[in-house]
């Protein structure tokens, strides 16, 4: 009964999300369904981050358990050969019994992406928040790094999150500005992109920083607002959800001693 | 009646090509559609290159005459208004009566882009050719430059090409290697681009040479039998047509004369 710990990326476009759901096609579900064809039973698969519908993915990680051994390799290629293009596993490692990619991860990265100019560049449709009008990054930098550190995050949690406290530990939080052009020519638009890494999300906790920080860019707050909106722990002092569509999951870390090498 | 040069984006995935179709949808199709209603009567579209479906436009020039008078900014305001997102108008300019995006164009730059590796970014995969095995970049570079010059390229011309003279003047022909990781772990890609600069393309003439430079940089040929497949102008002994999905149409060029300043 080998358990295994798999890296994937993902463009979350055409997915329900991570989870498994009643109707439309999911990660998990994929996943499941390829491994069950592999394993000829079900298998259950646990992703680190259960992300939302369009969301995307650079380094999620997946934990499950088969009752055929099978090289890590062979994982690899057998899921990529099952899997639509849109999601692709790039590593495998045989886990301890004991691994579970959601309980055991201990750091998590998410990169949030927007896209700030009168014309959105078509290939970034999907992957960033198209803001018109002016913003100002250094604003929303000084203000990402407002929310660093161990604090509860209640003002930033969805209305239906589950989860047991709202305390999370934020280690690092910023705001970074490149410049590009929409095509070769023509208008320059500007990527704004926000990184965060902490040990645990709320449920929309990054997307719902992300509003708050466009709030401050867009100068309609100043940046020591996020710290009264953080502790009011009230939802509705906090900007608007970002839509789904600029949010990565960048990488998912764990203790040396919870997993083996990797393939 | 004036007459405007306006520069495109597009993301050419979900359109049947540049050309307007029996069915599909096509980018001409699009903005005929949109400037008859802005314009009140039909309005015909030129573009410069008629890029196939599935292939995509970082720089495409596209000229038309509208029966109102309108400011360049109010055309690109009111054509991305009316346009998916896909598809955007980043520049437009007043451009001379006699000025024609297609007979006018001086100089054409694409590029190809293929990923080379077992796994594929899945961010790739409408935007690069997925070569699996060994590829060799310099081998692949000698031999792209051996078609820059003045050369009768019916050997890379498409079996229903219908243009005059099958002469082109190449510029710059050059393939170029990046590196690059499959999201932000697991295994190395590599991101092979080709960039080809000349004053005219035949149909399929970029996928036929990219197809042409695959087939040595997967060692079957010699770098130096591209150029017998040049000399033999018998599109039967050239590479495969690289698929459509890889490859960008960068920037069209045009006489300063033939040009009024850009908006």
């Amino acid at each position: 009964m080998p358990t295994f710990r798999i890296t994937l990326a993902y463009d979350g476009t055409d997915f329900v999300g991570w989870q498994r759901q009643a109707t439309g096609v999911s990660i998990q579900g994929l996943l499941e369904d390829a491994l069950g064809e592999l394993d000829g039973r079900p298998v259950t698969v646990i992703g680190a981050g259960r992300t939302d519908a369009g969301v995307h993915a650079l380094g999620q990680v997946a934990s499950f358990s088969l009752d055929k051994s099978m090289a890590p390799d062979t994982v690899v290629r057998a899921l990529n050969a099952r899997l639509p293009v849109s999601v692709r596993v790039v590593a495998a490692a045989e886990a301890p019994g004991t691994f579970h990619a959601r309980f055991g991860a201990r750091m998590k990265t998410y990169r949030y992406r927007m896209w700030h100019g009168d014309v959105i560049n078509p290939f970034e449709r999907q992957y960033a928040w198209h803001l018109t009008g002016t913003l100002d990054v250094d604003r929303m930098a000084e203000a990402a790094r407002v929310i660093e550190g161990r604090h509860d995050f209640a003002a930033f949690q969805a209305a239906g999150g589950t989860a047991r406290t709202s305390e999370r530990e934020v280690l690092s939080s910023c705001v970074d500005a490149q410049t590009g052009q929409v095509g070769q020519v023509g208008q320059v638009g500007r990527l704004v992109v926000y990184e965060v890494c902490g040990n645990g999300f709320l449920r929309h906790m990054v997307r719902n920083i992300v509003g708050t920080l466009v709030e401050i860019g867009r100068g309609r707050r100043p940046p020591g607002w996020i710290g009264e909106v953080l502790a009011s722990r009230v939802r509705e002092q906090a900007g608007p959800t970002a839509p789904a569509a600029g949010l990565f999951l960048v990488n998912v870390t764990y203790d040396a001693g919870a997993v083996a090498a990797e393939s």
